[in-house]
């Protein structure tokens, strides 16, 4: 009798079934634009916030009782663990899992424990793969809930640390390239500064550049085939964190001749927290040329600090959905699902339901991304919007047929007077509702 | 008599003067460490806010109603605004002052009558600077308010909106250089998005990029000495604006080659609109190199809009001030107050008590600044507290000494644990209070 | 020819059809639960966006160049426009219509120009309603947008901007009643401050109630069969609007005892502004016993500012739309789009699809909201959640059975150890989209 | 040897002291406006922050490692956690301290425990008190923390949770009053929503009230001498809280009947997270009649969650206190400090730096905001301001002189054209400047 025993395999039954436990859209094998649903979503289960996170918050204790959070010897619990989730993968059927080193093995009181632990459990990891199918979108290393990490982990003021973190994700890399992870992820959650009283910024971003030099030559040297990824965001726990948003990514990773090699793995909750739309992130890092993953959630428009939501907006979902598709999908990335349940969601059952409800929200997504891609007007509006640019006068601007002399004078000389053309954005946002509700 | 004749000249009258309209504490010759307040602050009076805008809002007309302001021959009442803008200049006494090419001239309705308006209005402005004395801390092309930018300038969709705005940026940095400016600047105010829906952002920053590359070659044909600024804004009047932040400005000027050409004139207002301190983003573009100048003023905290208030609070303008010393100063930048009076406040001396509060503030900052710098013990704890990296390992780390698995060998050799050391916050917050407060 | 003329009714067409100037959803006469579509709805088209406003904002000038706008002699353009106006409403097919007083009339340089003006436009708006069979949904008089408002209406430091104020609600309360307005509104965009500094909070507090209770008052004795009703907004224009949120007004109507007399008119954008959700604010009035009538529009996540938006999220209006059956339906109140198009949007078709969006989102909204009240599962859940209250233990503590002594004498003798119940929000949002996608 | 023996009391030691364990500003003993400084700021250290939190936070473990909150006996723990209070608090020299009841007893596994436990240890904080002489501001119960909690106390769907609550309650109030606290204070952590979806805004409303009405009616029973206060908060731990704010708690009084008998313990951090100055809601609480203590901390203006920090801002609180000694200062109320020092403050003398700078931030807060009423200019400004209302047509309009009709006649007989005058908002801001840095 294991934890999820109660809950049978999630099938899907249609969207006319009237059962809770059961998937109303998310098809595995269903065709869409050519290829299988699980193929275009790539969906993994995050094993922190759905394994290891209790049930508390800042103002309160756990409320979630879960059989291997209780007291007990950590390396027993951490093979409990294992069983129960992957007990859970298995009867969900996400393909996909994601961890940090330190949510499967207990850290230990040295580097040495550390290692050992972490590789007792990733025998183990390895073994259920094989027993269950399940396999690894990413791997990454807790560099930031430890106090040693109170201050940074690369961007620490004390080079022991920066060492530590380096040998954590040694470590981490190796586990992720013998687990067959299809991608490695960097989040610098202290990566950042409490207060400016007390950072030299120069300093710290010399040194998260070398470490991120030190990772990707690591990389190349272990043949690891993964993509490199980080994770921005633009505070919590700091007050202020590097990776802000894609766009400063972007910025750390030129100056350092990163860009290509380091993309981002972009989160819904920490895009809203840094002022952008889900949407806005997704698409500028397409535009940048370093889209690389998704952490699949939700803030709340409300609230000011990462909630961690499932995500449940078709409506959102789908103008993501449609930048991904059009990008020509995931390659290695996929959407992993850091999610939690919410505090009071504290019955076993809760766990499936959040993640059917986001599986399901995708999938819906993913069809009506699919309808906007077949006859794809948006980019036929855009094209015709941007039309100007594509020969004659704009091909000649923008390649370098005028320096800003030569170009005011034809200004001049042809006496310009553009007039302003509608955007059209209540039409386009009408055809958007058009695919996503018919 | 002129509009501002009841408004005697404003002097420094010592900090127990009672006189609303005096200086408590800019005084202009004062030394602080061997160089003149003035001459460190480098003060600019804008004209757009003071001189152009009525005091309306999107929800009221304006409430000043200036002599210039009201109906009449276009041309004409561009003199008496000038005639207006100078007296208060000097009435007031900050050496500089700011335009946009539409404030000072009418736009007429053709390329042909904006450029003669402009250039009939520069020689008004240059016989003015000559008889007040006054300087041009920058000059600047006003690319928003006309229908023909709704979509943007360089970004737009149309190329003949691109050539407009080529056009006059020409005829604005030829008057810059004219008027012995010392900076150029460029807000791109509707460079941005209202809708993703309609936008193509991977065209749209090729645009930007290929204008900024012909301002850069044109500013060197034409052997204009001044600095090139781009100044960031997150929002507002567009959804999102391309130059969010200094972050973003950078990874821009990146792609284009732009780095060592172009540098940022920060706004507080907009720092806080992008959700950064305005502390933050003076010391952000000072580490990235790209620090030129400050529009000095101040948003409301709780208002999700530019408020552009006078800034009044010592304790950020002297935290801002700490950066800008040790940065060694100001250059080619200075302190401009893109600022407006409430619009309530609709008299004549209201323009003043703005401005003398806030110089006073500054120049109350820029006093406890210094003393701050006099004995640094903020950079004595910052390099007390990074000294590991300055020699031994932390050195080895950052010059290549290791790789991945070296380090990470290395660290299990000296079975390292490093804990936690206090970050001294309060207490260094503590230490700023007391050169505030004494 | 008029101004709207290339533009043909607009039909409900049904889900398949290809027209963008159609309904694809708003079927006026279609039953749902046993009652027309359009006496659910109850939808409005505004005067002052779609009318008034020519496409300015802050940062640049009108884009319409709507005929009506154009300079000449201001009662003829009133009429003009009130030609536009109907026509627009005529062909839009929403049966109701809002307007201030002053966007009907030229305001004039006096109280009996404005009276003149404005009686003579009530003249011409009872002709064309006769005429259209068009409705007026409420009535209200702009207090905020001439330089006397600008510290405030009622709340005024000048008794004389109070007795202007109260006259122009006097006659906009005649117009509405004559014109057989449906409610009456009060949106106090000045009634707030700028500055704490220089504001009375309690003195204008009391001028704010003494108004209230005059309007209030002259509703009976004029017999005025309509509902009353404040638009809450938490700021903007001032910084500060004492008309915050449903919770603050509920607290102003009681100091006063005018909490039955009068009700709010909720505004989606003005609930987010207000740090709320829209679905907050409704079914907080509802349990207050205060929710009167809604503004629908959206505003932006990312903007802090009122952008006025048309509605276009089926997910969020599903959600208000249950509220407002549960509570069971509007009585005086609608849904009155207090939206404006964006200003790129300058061609008359865009007006239309603004329109034709929004009152498609609401009848797709109300379409599922009914799905979810038919088998209300949601009260079902609540009922069940909340069913210790009752009876037993729970009724007999609400009904002062126990004062908190013997309450804890008995929790002690029953040594309750009550265990936490999951509050299955992941299960109720998929049942929520179950509704929403099927 | 105790934990904080190495730091000596703190002393007065005068603005040119230069050693951070002193105090530079805060003299107890002086005179102010003729009322001891301490006795006007009514200085008090809370409990749970200094000595029951570890320095975890959401991405973290505990920094601190205090010896008290290490592994052991729950009462010994609490003891020698009590003695470390009690030691602090006779070094830093505030006069009063605050608590939860699970602060300082365990919670134990039944209500009888609960009692036990607590009982207990009010035994040992009585005889602290009588040893320190150190004095209870006020007491509270945690009623948040426990799982049980975790859908709420008073409003949770479960009868038995609000009995819980209700013993914690009555058992909280008796050592409060045994330990002669000043005052009863109510924080509803979890009283508010996660999720509309499953909460019944009228039912739960129901509830609060009728728990607010049983502590009032014991405290009058116990005859409990100190006064009963809310604390507003609007968000986190919940999505929403009921007691948003002051003006929401006022309406929520108001329609309970208890107006008179609660009063609201305002929080710096709580403020600015409900989209409100700090300054605004102590003017708004007093302005309701409704201002009873404060919690005196800042959060940051970047993020989005309760910081807690050290109030620094003698610009900020200078203006709080104005308000309060125009108010007439504290009556049963004061300062506590709900603040704590950053995770990364982790050494025993942090704990001392944090409340030094804020006990002399507020005593110079203090001194300015005596310069301000001393001369009190704003209160003459707004005398002056809304001198309109003291007499003549104002006074007659308010005393109900006019009905809406008899004073639109009034207004049409004068021909009122009321133009604008000046709010001076930039001339105060400068005279407010002026007292703070002279």
């Amino acid at each position: 009798m294991t934890y999820f025993d109660h809950v049978a395999p999630i099938r899907y039954a249609g969207a006319d079934a009237d059962d809770s436990l059961a998937f109303r859209h998310y098809d595995p094998s269903r065709l869409v634009l050519g290829k299988r649903m699980d193929e275009h979503l790539r969906l993994a289960v995050c094993y922190w916030h759905s394994f290891v996170w209790p049930g508390a918050d800042m103002f309160g204790s756990g409320t979630f009782q879960r059989p291997w959070q209780q007291a007990g010897d950590p390396m027993r619990q951490a093979r409990v663990k294992a069983d129960a989730a992957f007990d859970f993968f298995a009867r969900l059927g996400a393909p996909f899992y994601t961890f940090h080193d330190t949510d499967v093995a207990p850290e230990g009181d040295s580097l040495a424990e550390y290692a050992n632990n972490f590789a007792a459990m990733v025998d183990v990891l390895e073994a259920k793969q094989a027993q269950t199918g399940m396999k690894l979108l990413w791997g990454t290393a807790n560099l930031f809930s430890h106090p040693r990490y109170a201050a940074g982990a690369a961007s620490s003021p004390q080079p022991e640390v920066f060492a530590y973190a380096a040998s954590q994700v040694f470590h981490a890399m190796a586990a992720t390239q013998r687990l067959g992870g299809a991608n490695y992820v960097l989040w610098g959650g202290r990566e950042g500064y409490d207060t400016l009283l007390n950072t030299d910024l120069h300093r710290e971003r010399a040194q998260l550049g070398r470490f991120f030099q030190m990772v990707v030559e690591h990389k190349h040297r272990i043949g690891f085939k993964g993509a490199l990824l980080i994770e921005p965001k633009p505070q919590e726990p700091t007050k202020h964190q590097y990776d802000y948003d894609s766009a400063t990514v972007y910025g750390f990773l030129k100056e350092f001749g990163l860009e290509n090699e380091v993309k981002v793995n972009l989160e819904a909750n920490h895009a809203t927290l840094a002022g952008h739309s889900f949407h806005h992130e997704v698409a500028t890092a397409i535009s940048l040329g370093i889209f690389g993953s998704i952490d699949a959630n939700r803030g709340d428009p409300q609230n000011g600090w990462d909630t961690d939501q499932f995500p449940n907006s078709v409506e959102e979902l789908t103008l993501v959905m449609y930048e991904i598709l059009r990008h020509g999908g995931f390659t290695t990335g996929g959407f992993n699902f850091d999610t939690k349940v919410r505090r009071q969601s504290s019955d076993a059952a809760d766990l499936f339901y959040g993640h059917i409800g986001a599986m399901d929200a995708l999938a819906l997504a993913l069809d009506r991304a699919a309808g906007m891609i077949e006859r794809d007007l948006l980019a036929e509006f855009k094209a015709e919007r941007y039309a100007g640019w594509d020969g004659g006068f704009g091909k000649q601007i923008l390649d370098g047929g005028f320096n800003l002399q030569t170009l005011t004078e034809e200004a001049a000389r042809r006496d310009l007077r553009p007039a302003h053309v509608s955007g059209r954005q209540e039409w386009l946002e009408n055809l958007v509702n058009r695919f996503i509700y018919g």
